[in-house]
């Protein structure tokens, strides 16, 4: 009943925050953001002194290396964090912006892009995304609930202490920025059930994490994140292009969402091409899964089953696949794609049409890597994720995706009849 | 397990034929909207004989009268419906419209209007329904399913059957347009499940039937039509406008969303409003529900209490607040509303300037009537429903909210760093 208490008490502060702050001015925004920037620099010994305090619970607590590193700060991160704090400063501001025409009887309406009100984050380890997200909320008008994980907890009271302070010496209310100061499980569902008072729910971190809040939100939810992508060499591709894209987008970074996970090759450029690209990968130790006929010409390759075209590795491992075609290309894609990023390489101006116009995802490449997808990439500058769904949001995540559509009618006295 | 099966095949054969259906040209489209209208004319007589049949049930099953006048089918009627299709088709299409950049690497990215892919509509006993929500998919390259109301089912049927054949005929799959020939609750609640078939489900009807597919929903939902309006009559307001406005806004069409529930009036000129007002009101008997403080200026007004503010009366009741400032007003509207349409009648420039900051809700009017909230008066042409909701469509759900995002990259052999 407590835990419920203070979990409801937070969001109704961040909610009735929320009026005041969707109506302040862009200079007063990015005011803001320039001197939590500024406040980090000049607390940084605060904050690694807070953060030492998790990293020593965690490993304490014998939690994993990698999770280890992601939760630590120092002074170079965190003027990394300051860093992209300018940055979002320097961004366009969304809010406000927008189309306006006449009606016949002389109504002014105004379409303009509006604040969420109320975003609710739910993250892990890393607290920069304390920081990070608040920011991308800050800019476009929203207040914000930041839910970390309880590794980060001493740090991120302090990082959310500096903001809610520069915010406060702005004469403006803190609550704009929440922390929820309790990362039991009982406190988060909680918090994803506040329907009334919090607008979405954005889950950032593993797979793990988005099916959980997925399955247990009883609000809107934006889900980010599962990237089963494809690259599809055409019958017409560039050989050497081709490879370079097919390299670069399975092995430059293979842990992210924006990297490929099967190769789907015509099979008229299939002997030419594979044993090639085996040889530009096989000092990485690259796995290949393929049926007998790849392993026709890959002896090293092992067997592909149906699991293998679901799955996205995010590991030194491709599916690859032989077809005979563009569409049957464009069929297994659509079939276990998950909606995020697809390429296909061609010298073919109808197959990249097809392929373009059929193929059913946020971001579809033409003779470009598939690693392309990001915010900062597509000149949008920070974002808080990849959208893999539909609606409001798809692709990246950026400031125009916090905000809604708001119309604004003005008359003169305008009746229906 | 019979019906599962027939449910799952049927989404499954609309998400077949969408892909397809997704790269049609507009002037193919157009082409089939146009024989749709011009079919619905020519087989006007085995329609309005469909349609006997479900009235003849109707009153077999002692359907109530309003229910039967909305099932009926005459030739006029159908008309109407062949010439709303025509409309559609006269409307610009939103799918490839977009905007193109370059990146300073070379990568030209377009972000253009795409299909959702497979929409299912779940609405009642509104045969015209089957015809006008049809058509908005066929224009987006949407491929929908159909799920009308049991007391319209032989209508439906022949209508559904009208548009498949005219689909067909134009070479294209039948399947674009679905309709779901079980009524039973349980195949509604499957067809609510079909994730990886169905991209969006929008209820069109009552509260209940709204409330019954955002609970029971496992595939994102856009929720229409809860419109708790309010109108807020400032002391600086134009008397006559005002008068014109507010009566507009309750009397014109009360059991629609856009129609004003609750009236907040300033404390300076409530004594010279409020009974004006009533003399504007009182022949049409509505009924005014008010505290002590309203009922000292109208004496035949009854008493609101705190369920009063709340309600959604669709009816020729208003619940009327007497207020001391804007800010008051807004922070009740901010209490109560219902995210749809908000109007203040003032004429003071500070005070409908934050009134339209502050207020959270899809349209925000000042000095016009809340009744205007609709596509087409808004200049969108045919609409879906009035979203209340942020994410994806807020306000009138036209064809540009029947599509989504999609990044086209084209590059020239890009790869990342």
């Amino acid at each position: 009943m407590e835990l419920k208490q203070y979990v409801e008490e937070l969001c109704a502060s961040a909610k009735r925050a929320s009026a005041t702050f969707a109506a302040l001015s862009t200079a007063k925004k990015n005011a803001i953001l320039s001197d939590i920037a500024d406040k980090l620099i000049s607390g940084a010994k605060d904050i690694v002194k807070a953060n030492l305090t998790d990293l020593e619970n965690a490993e304490t607590n014998g939690v994993r290396k990698t999770m280890i590193d992601r939760l630590r700060l120092d002074e170079a991160r965190i003027k990394g964090i300051s860093d992209s704090l300018r940055e979002v400063a320097a961004l366009p501001d969304p809010v406000g912006k927008g189309e306006r025409w006449v009606r016949p009887n002389g109504l002014e309406i105004s379409r303009v892009r509006a604040p969420l009100g109320t975003v609710a984050i739910i993250y892990e380890a890393r607290p920069n995304v304390t920081v990070d997200a608040a920011a991308l909320c800050i800019k476009t008008g929203n207040t914000v609930i930041l839910r970390g994980g309880k590794e980060a907890i001493a740090t991120n009271r302090m990082l959310a202490g500096i903001m809610r302070e520069v915010i406060k010496a702005h004469g403006q209310d803190a609550n704009a920025v929440c922390l929820l100061d309790d990362t039991s499980r009982e406190g988060t569902v909680m918090l994803m059930s506040m329907r009334q008072y919090v607008d979405v729910l954005i889950p950032r971190g593993s797979k793990g994490l988005i099916r959980s809040v997925v399955e247990n939100a009883k609000i809107p939810v934006i889900e980010t994140g599962a990237g089963n992508c494809h690259i599809y060499i055409d019958s017409s591709a560039d050989m050497e292009m081709a490879l370079d894209i097919a390299v670069n987008a399975k092995m430059q970074r293979p842990s992210v969402c924006n990297a490929v996970e099967t190769m789907l090759v015509h099979r008229d450029i299939a002997k030419e091409f594979l044993p090639m690209f085996y040889e530009r990968t096989r000092d990485r130790s690259l796995e290949i899964r393929g049926d007998s006929e790849v392993s026709a010409i890959l002896p090293d390759s092992s067997h592909a089953d149906e699991s293998d075209w679901e799955t996205e590795y995010n590991d030194y491992i491709l599916a690859v696949k032989i077809v005979g075609s563009v569409e049957e290309a464009v069929d297994h894609i659509n079939k276990y794609n998950t909606g995020h990023s697809e390429a296909i390489v061609t010298n073919n101006i109808a197959n990249a049409g097809y392929f373009q116009t059929r193929v059913d995802a946020a971001a579809v490449y033409v003779n470009a890597s598939t690693r392309f997808t990001d915010g900062g990439e597509f000149g949008f500058g920070a974002e808080i994720g990849i959208s893999t769904q539909k609606l409001h949001a798809r692709g990246p995540m950026a400031l125009r995706e916090l905000t809604t559509d708001k119309y604004l009618i003005n008359g003169q006295g305008q009746i229906r009849k």
